[in-house]
């Protein structure tokens, strides 16, 4: 063990340590359940890992980082990474031995061994939120990723996903977050009608994204633009959800979009226009276009 | 060979015959360059190069798909690419022959031999585009596929690559456009500053997605809304680059983003707004949200 501010370390260098096997074994999900720990790899997720742990420290809330593996290399190249890791569990390692736990071909030197955080939905709702996504049965690891991403870009206040989604643990999932999975609260395995009716009463518009639904996502802009930009010009009788409310989105599964059950539990159905010959948007960039059009109507 | 209105044919079941190697060659950048051909591999890609295909024919433009091979289950799943393939040549071939054709674990039983389009900038910029997208320097095949398909949801009239982005004919990129490669001109291999000098010459602004750009794409959407909404309560005095005019989005390098050369050559630096924690938007997001932003603005 090598604390950052002391001395040298051993260097690992046995891929086949029983420390090693424990930890690769951190990319199925049972041993993610089992142990409530995942895997950060790579010099950006890993940071983000680190500066998500001080922020948790210096607020009093548990520990984001159980312990960071990396080569003396990489410390070298990126010093501010020894420098987050002062305090915790610091282990100097070869190559070997990181290929051996990571998932990625590469992880770059640094692999950090993380806390599942498990935030209850009751208290992401007590703090009032006003945007929020949530992911029905979304199943790709990197739309799961792309999504949450696009989450964070868009100041949501928590991601949701539900039982039957990709665990964003895993590590295409955490690697495509490119570190916004420790940005913001996530709430995993939520069941969908508890939510839905949790969401109801919080008095949190539900919107489906919906390349069928009836309500196009522009003309909501609009109406939402001009109550901002132009007051006197607002008629008034836009009758739509607002845009500027405290708002859930709904991302629904890759193939098959929403389900019924889905759908009904929405406000509205909104539909992202296609322009072009495209038949649907990836949900990816659905939830780009509606989580933007979001914070535009309530951030401003 | 197997005419699709006719008989059934043999069956190709030799994973080594010579045709099988060829288009497994395809693969690789240099048989693409001197064939001029590349794959479109599974149902979905597949029917989107015949429904080109079938718009090029009729109107008298060159082929799009030279041939496709396809295994009978697939084409009895999927009736609609049997008849699409109709006066084309179709091979029946098993599932060992596709999966040593295509780049794909499971090419889903069909690929399609299909025909580089290699419009040129000028036929481009003659037909008065509104909306381009170039990618400068982008290097990643996903994230080449996610901006060409934004590109074509949000309907740009054609996509431009600079000579040294990623080929968008390889098959992982081809794979990501999700068909969207047939909906619309894609123009490679542009050198920048010839592209520059055209845009200029034709009239075009020049928009540089830049995460520190002056320019925050907000108050560009804003002074467009109200243009567009309240004619009476826009001043008139918005000064910035206007969203409805003919514009080229560059989008840049994974890394490093836009060079200095390519950040010379826009009319305006335009950033787009990151509301949480994430330190930069991945380059897809930000396309999406800046060439939906041009749609809203261009197309109501």
């Amino acid at each position: 063990m090598f604390d950052a501010g002391r001395s040298p370390a051993p260097l690992m260098s046995n891929p086949r340590a029983d420390r090693v096997k424990e930890a690769a074994k951190l990319a199925g999900r049972s041993a993610r359940l089992k142990t409530g720990r995942f895997l950060a790899e790579g010099p950006q997720a890993v940071r983000e890992a680190l500066l998500s742990h001080r922020r948790a420290a210096d607020a009093g809330r548990p520990a984001v980082v159980h312990e960071v593996y990396a080569t003396p290399a990489c410390l070298e190249r990126v010093p501010e990474l020894a420098d987050l890791s002062r305090g915790l569990t610091l282990r100097l390692a070869t190559d070997d031995v990181l290929a051996a736990m990571a998932d990625t071909v590469s992880p770059q030197g640094i692999i950090a061994v993380c806390r599942i955080q498990s935030p209850a939905l009751e208290d992401v709702l007590a703090r009032r939120p006003r945007l929020l996504a949530v992911m029905c049965e979304v199943r790709d690891p990197g739309n799961a990723g792309t999504i949450l991403r696009a989450a964070d870009s868009a100041g949501a206040d928590a991601v949701i996903l539900t039982a039957s989604s990709v665990d964003i643990h895993n590590p295409k999932a955490v690697r495509s977050t490119a570190g916004s999975l420790f940005h913001l609260p996530v709430v995993s395995g939520v069941d969908f009608a508890e939510l839905a009716s949790a969401l109801h009463d919080a008095g949190i518009t539900i919107l489906a994204a919906d390349g069928y639904g009836d309500q196009d996502l522009d003309e909501l802009q609009d109406a939402s633009a001009l109550r901002r930009l132009a007051p006197a010009a607002d008629a008034g009788n836009s009758a739509g959800p607002r845009l500027e409310d405290p708002t859930a989105w709904l991302f629904g599964n890759e193939a098959q979009g929403l389900s019924q059950t889905e759908l009904d539990a929405a406000d509205r159905r909104v539909a992202v226009p296609v322009y072009g010959q495209a038949e649907s948007l990836n949900v990816g960039t659905a939830a780009t276009v509606c989580l933007y059009a979001s914070a535009r109507a309530q951030n401003r």
